[in-house]
């Protein structure tokens, strides 16, 4: 099969071996699949991803001597069984899937490991019992987006947040957006946005953010302040870049609870003395739950996030290269789509 | 009157102006005040304290080209009253005092001011409105380590702990002790307490440590472990020393909570990473409510938490500045109460 394949640091298309679905799998067919923020981290600091992977414990680690397919935001058609699977699901059959497959005893992140390709090739393996369907009417691009905005749904969740809770999000990405689109779920108010890009602020404002503010002009946290706010603000860095933590814990009033979205690679330096005399609470937050992954789906089927907006590019596998370069500029993009069958 | 005062970075012994009891203020005379931690990192790190200080807004902040008399730990005997008292105790009648002034409308930090002096001089002043008398029977060592020990029961308070909870207690000061017998107060299980000192860790066993390992023998984590928990542990940080908390995001078991107690001046480097993938909580504890002060104080006085054996030595005025040189030593020394009428 044709793919979109990082070695040695670079995106180069190849000619690679089919994926063989194993024990419970089933064999799709790629449709759509979105490039993620930690995609390109991965591609440009991968190596202190995989040593930050062995730090936190990580089953398996990907290999960046070898090549690696990466990809984890995707939609895609059923071709076959492996065996020992129910078959419930048939041929052409749209499913979406969690970023995670397990195969007997191993994890694999999809498009973070040697043995299990992503979503940026024409063909992957899936766990047929953690898979699920893709209504008609819903386009294969809004069930792709469902892995981001699940990410945003559970940041949302670790942050303990209640209807009696107003949020500042600082940064407005994919990340950021989704945990906008969560908190405005959860009816919280008033949500205010940051992020220097003046089309990811009206996409900020879109998905339900109250007040969207360029930090170079307003500080973010004067503008929560301005609203009158009695409790300390649930603040959420949704940037992952070194020093904005450290930023947030200098800025952040007294009590602030941090939700650390945003994932940074780099060592981060940070005063502890100013959060303890501010007795603030940093969480941080990674993935989803299965049943998040399937709420989420549930969410944007049923049209209550309005996820079309997001989606600012499409490219084939050639163009996936090209895609990472443009997504280095923040007021380009929010999310390309990867669609293998197109040429481009 | 006498007092040890913190000048050009040294503990100088001296005659300054006795303090004047303002509005509401009453003059009391120190009897027993004890050294914290927090003195020795604002000797040696002072310009850190202040700018970490400002960082966090704290409303009035020390100038250290001036004269500072620290000591916030202290239990005192009336002299005399100010204007405005109600003078419900009498000259003679002892008390405690949590380490803010409110001066009208200034907070002065006690012990950490250039207009309010703290425990290690003679005399000082105190609101009347935030004095507890102690009762006949409660030594005046044991009152004086109501401050230190209300710490710990915060931070407890902070980490939301339970006696579902376990909870791994990262050194063993003053600080870990009082957060030891805190957790020992909510009847956690196992409390594993880990410090380099032999002394320390039998201190810890006796105010209510489970289980107290030498890290460079064994980690603390492991210990935890092999108790078989199955839920997270709460963890408290305790040492204030750089590379701690790294060490700990390092360490600790997924979604583990993190309890910052331990004051560190200095820049702190850590992994944001390693800490997303875990899902770590770090929650940073300061200080204590006046409740939390007032609770303390009783738990001690009812002997619900035996105190006793944290004091590890009594110096005058004249022994301040060689008591903090001791205090380098985690092996000699808990606490040390400063006695300014004692003459060495």
């Amino acid at each position: 099969m044709r793919a979109a394949v990082m070695r040695g640091g670079k995106i180069v298309v190849d000619t690679v071996p089919d994926p063989e679905p194993q024990s419970g799998e089933i064999l799709v067919r790629t449709l759509a699949c979105g490039i993620c923020g930690s995609d390109l981290h991965a591609l440009q600091h991968g190596d202190l991803m995989v040593e930050a992977s062995r730090e936190a414990g990580a089953p398996t680690v990907m290999d960046l001597s070898r090549d690696v397919i990466m990809g984890h935001e995707f939609c895609s058609e059923i071709l076959d069984y492996g065996p020992d699977t129910a078959r419930r699901s048939r041929p052409g059959d749209r499913v979406i899937h969690p970023a995670l497959l397990i195969r007997g005893a191993e994890f694999h992140g999809i498009g973070y490991s040697n043995d299990v390709p992503g979503g940026f090739a024409e063909r992957m393996v899936l766990s047929e019992s953690m898979m699920l369907p893709v209504p008609e009417g819903v386009p294969s691009e809004h069930a792709a987006l469902t892995e981001p905005i699940a990410v945003g749904i559970h940041a949302v969740a670790r942050g303990r947040v209640s209807a009696r809770d107003s949020a500042v999000v600082i940064g407005c990405g994919p990340v950021g957006l989704a945990v906008i689109a969560g908190l405005a779920l959860e009816k919280v108010e008033p949500i205010v946005a940051a992020d220097f890009s003046p089309m990811r602020r009206a996409l900020a404002e879109r998905l339900g953010a109250h007040i969207a503010v360029d930090p170079q002009e307003r500080s973010p946290f004067a503008a929560w302040s301005e609203a009158a706010q009695t409790r300390p603000p649930v603040v959420f860095e949704c940037v992952g870049v070194p020093g904005v933590l450290q930023g947030l814990i200098r800025e952040a009033p007294r009590m602030a609870r941090i939700v650390v979205v945003g994932v940074s690679m780099e060592e981060e330096r940070v005063k502890p003395m100013v959060a303890i005399v501010k007795e603030l609470t940093v969480r941080f937050s990674f993935g989803y739950s299965l049943e998040e992954f399937a709420q989420t789906f549930r969410t944007i089927a049923e049209g209550k996030i309005e996820v079309d907006p997001l989606i600012t590019g499409r490219v084939g596998l050639e163009g996936v290269s090209a895609a990472f370069e443009d997504l280095r500029h923040p007021d380009r993009h929010a999310k390309i789509m990867v669609e293998p069958a197109q040429s481009s």
